[in-house]
């Protein structure tokens, strides 16, 4: 199955001219073919080509269909962007295709990179998804610096994972079930108040095991230990 | 801690000029200073600066030290290099920092991608082992074809991560404290006779997860799978 993205809530539309190139030069498809598209919000879309044209294929939508999430669990992962941007794109879209909910870009004391581009970074995770064959984009919320982030309430668990020595719990051996948001810091890790911080707002400090990781890998390492705990 | 690689086996040797640049200009390092060096093989050289010159830097060892490994399995990647050289390389530094022992790429049927640069590989290798502070680098192997690989026999756990319909099991409830050899197939996934191939020579289909992943996706989720069941 090959699946497309659309915004559109209407029962026609019309592709962009790259996707509407795609459609016609590529995939050769023609009028009366069928498309699956998904809204990136749970719902597969299942439509007919009315005008296939290289620059305006236009589609109706025959069937929709409610699917549910791959994965069971509902993981939030603050992490703050790393120096190297393909690094936290790599983060983006591996953490997609391996399962994750919500992603917070969050700047720290130790942060070197404080800004990054949502739409490229809304761009990986869409194509993230369409290529692992899901149905729901994870949501990209704002950058916010960890303070402010420390400043609301969470439900469910709260993980903090750092590289100082201090009392650790192993991230495998917990539970997993509600929701979960951890927290990972930047290149140089979070600062000594960060982490502070991070304990009285209850965050548990995790480890992710032996290894010294880099902070994307640390992400990735995050999101497949709840990925295969379900 | 600063790790450097060596291959020398003398108790005195110089610097390549990159890294004795790297020393005396960035790190600020002078005669008398320490630095931290490991051959890949499992030691740990501690050495003193000789002589400090930005071309030329000499060290002399002072003490060995023979480190354990990191992780307690023994863990051999065979997959199939991606068309896109970047994704096997992320594959290659994020093995490296979660923790394998050999990767042997393997040419199937349906790769689109035959060669590789080993040179490169290896550097990839040798830069994560520093950068995660690891005394062993894995061990890279000659590329060869699936056909080829499947006629040697191996000792341990034999499982192939293919994604067409076939009754699987689940790696995370394997039994993994033995060697361990998983085959990861290419973009186009193995052919339905590589596939024969394996289970005949006894290897166990297995299921990585929900998730339809990439290649390079499956090869780190199948080295953290391993990693946190330690």
């Amino acid at each position: 199955m090959q699946l497309f993205y659309t915004n559109s809530t209407e029962n026609y539309f019309t592709l962009n001219p790259e996707e509407s190139k795609h459609v016609t030069k590529v995939l050769r498809k023609k009028k009366g073919d069928r498309l699956n598209f998904t809204d990136g919000k749970g719902n597969l879309l299942m439509a007919e080509i009315l005008i296939s044209d290289i620059r305006k294929t236009t589609v109706e939508v025959i069937k929709k269909e409610k699917k549910i999430k791959q994965h069971k669990y509902y993981l939030h992962v603050a992490i703050a962007p790393t120096k190297n941007m393909d690094r936290f794109e790599w983060f983006l879209e591996k953490a997609c295709e391996l399962g994750i909910d919500e992603i917070t870009p969050i700047i720290c004391s130790h942060s070197e990179r404080k800004i990054i581009k949502a739409d490229r970074c809304n761009r990986i995770l869409l194509s993230a998804m369409k290529q692992s064959l899901k149905f729901h984009k994870p949501k990209l919320n704002n950058t916010i610096s960890i303070e402010n982030l420390l400043r609301n309430d969470f439900q469910g668990n709260k993980y903090i994972a750092h590289c100082k020595e201090a009392e650790k719990i192993e991230l495998k051996n917990q539970k997993t079930e509600n929701r979960t948001l951890i927290l990972i810091g930047p290149e140089g890790d979070f600062s000594d108040n960060e982490i502070a911080i991070a304990i009285e707002k209850k965050f548990k400090a995790i480890s992710l095991g032996t290894s010294r990781l880099r902070t994307e890998t640390a992400g990735i390492a995050a999101v497949h230990t709840i990925n295969i705990k379900q």
